[in-house]
């Protein structure tokens, strides 16, 4: 059911091509994942999402169950026949939602959320739309996820938070393995495939540990997660490396929540396969954009021939008739000038956020596929 | 520049096709023409507006000239090319917009936005928007409309308010045709059509006069306003029919503000070929959909062979995993279910609303497709 096969591998890093077989079709990696929390990428069509690239899309656990419920999905048939997408989907596992959603006192909870509280179990959280109660362990995140029906659906983990201290990172670590057990007995579709995820926090003994449990375990494909909460982007690229160094070759790596350019490039070229990021459509909603640049204030996109830039639409100095960028091909740049997208956006039109999403989905979209073309030669 | 040829009469009505000639492309009427705002028609890309059937689109003088400014849309080489649209415009005047979103004391004017003051030279306004004050003339509506460039511009005209008098509305009538004059003159651009607009209220003499006196002055067509301000159907009906009788039957009749199906039934019957209404994009802004319906409910829409009925999706009682109309080929209807439109609108995700108002204007452009069937084979 399940299938990955490396077609193309760099000569001078990590970097490799290849292809993974799921029940809902083929995906080209490495691959970037955009994301669709309530079922849905904000403002995008699915046949729009088809059209500029996307191959797989990712849908919230934690969302879904609480609205419009795993049970509604699973009786129009899943999650991808759900929302009209038809093609190969991934939902995580509710937990980082659990954690960062419905967190602890004293950090940023609202006044009438209760807390959330973890044991061996599970987790008993409060939902942060009506404050109802709730309870998730790796049982039931593998029982929702099955009703959702995504092709790849993520182990029930515990993330460690920003600047945890070792004890703190191994015992998340620690019970992510306990959890990673239990999630494989419970899941029982054999059309979906579970990933576990490698924890440890930023300790390299811990992210070894880890990766060889997993390693062990045998998975269609393994995950690395915690990476990108609150670190240095240097700390993430080195704790992603000690993790490639162990996790099978011969099996996709996916690096959660990482979508910066510069960051993509580093991670396809520490080995990773593939990643999700909110970026391109959040940003879009903040009037912001990705274009390719040689102005000073450009990032270097290290393997590839030209720069990028991220710009604020809303700001006076990057208002012209010209449209976002002049060399993409998107709809976006090809029928409208930054002018226009400026005043959609300050009058709040959807058009205005969805035509700034197409661009910095479409704009991810080719820088992947320029990466892949150099590791085609070898080169990347 | 502008031509306006009739194809095929109906014998049972004074209910017309034919094709009008503008700088930007043929409309084919009679035409349902989608109303955009600040420049972009609520959530649609202008490749889905001409996919769907939108021929000519509406764009507001008042709200473009207060954001984001009619010079610098002229720069940009006027409306059609602002908004990517590339075909036919139309904007208004701004004459209702002055007069019913800078209204007067006592009458729902926010309280810190000062009343409107009208006098013979124009009207002094100060914007919804942040209050700041102008003024605009017949001569200054004309000046904005011709920044603008859209192929069809209209008079500056004075809207008696609901529930006017017959002094009141002759006033108001009287005004429009000395403005009608002053809009006349001060048009200096031979790409653009200048529409007069008919008033007089619910009188019928007062009607018949105004009708009479537009007609003197042989305008490329000719529109009729005030007559969706609070009156019931059968009035507007009967409004529109005394216009009818009078204006030329050689030149394009445009209802102002019209837009429910059974209205664009009968008003398509009275002889008239163009009509704007913001109905299908508002409704779906409130989850409301029209669809072909046999229940006891719906609402006959005579000369044609099938009834419709307008529904609220955010109802318990519309959900379903059905589509909204099995009948119906938009793709809102092909990919997507009751259920799934219902949880993204809930979610307030802008796709729930763009499937929403892509469902409206394709419904709306296939009645009028309908209708100029039944006149092609004269029997409507």
């Amino acid at each position: 059911m399940f299938n990955f096969k490396i077609n193309h591998k760099s000569e001078i890093s990590k970097a490799r091509t290849g292809v993974f077989i799921t029940p809902h079709g083929a995906i080209n990696t490495p691959v970037f994942m955009p994301v669709g929390t309530v079922g849905t990428v904000k403002t995008m069509m699915p046949s729009e999402l088809k059209e500029f690239g996307s191959q797989i899309i990712l849908g919230n656990t934690y969302h879904l169950y609480l609205r419009p419920g795993d049970k509604s999905i699973k009786k129009l048939g899943g999650l991808a026949k759900f929302n009209g997408w038809n093609m190969p989907t991934l939902t995580d596992s509710g937990g980082f939602q659990v954690f960062s959603l419905s967190g602890e006192k004293d950090k940023g909870v609202k006044q009438k959320q209760k807390p959330r509280k973890l044991t061996e179990k599970g987790v008993t959280f409060y939902s942060h739309l009506d404050g109802s109660r709730h309870f998730i362990s790796p049982e039931k995140s593998i029982e929702i996820q099955q009703n959702l029906g995504a092709d790849i659906i993520m182990a029930f983990d515990h993330v460690a938070p920003a600047g945890a201290t070792k004890k703190e990172a191994e015992e998340a670590m620690e019970r992510t393995h306990r959890w990673l057990v239990r999630s494989k007995n419970a899941k029982s579709k054999l059309d979906q495939a579970l990933f576990p995820i490698c924890q440890g926090g930023q300790f390299k003994d811990l992210r070894e540990k880890s990766a060889t449990f997993i390693k062990t375990l045998d998975f269609p494909g393994n995950a690395i997660g915690g990476v990108s909460v609150g670190e240095k982007k240097e700390k993430i690229y080195e704790v992603t490396d000690w993790c490639t160094n162990i996790l099978p070759e011969d099996k996709p790596r996916y690096l959660m929540g990482i979508g910066y350019p510069e960051d993509i490039c580093a991670v396809i070229k520490l080995g990773i396969d593939m990643f999700d990021c909110v970026l391109p459509t959040r940003l879009a909603r903040h009037g912001n954009v990705w274009i390719k640049s040689k102005s000073r204030n450009a990032i270097k996109l290290i393997g590839l021939d030209y720069k990028y830039e991220q710009i604020d639409l809303l700001k006076k100095k990057n208002i012209s008739n010209d449209p976002i960028d002049k060399t993409c091909k998107c709809p976006a740049c090809q029928g409208f000038s930054r002018f226009y997208l400026n005043h959609l956006i300050k009058e709040r039109e959807p058009l205005g956020v969805h035509l700034l999403t197409i661009h910095n989905l479409y704009f991810t979209h080719q820088l992947v596929n320029d990466i892949k073309k150099k590791i085609r030669e070898k080169k990347f």
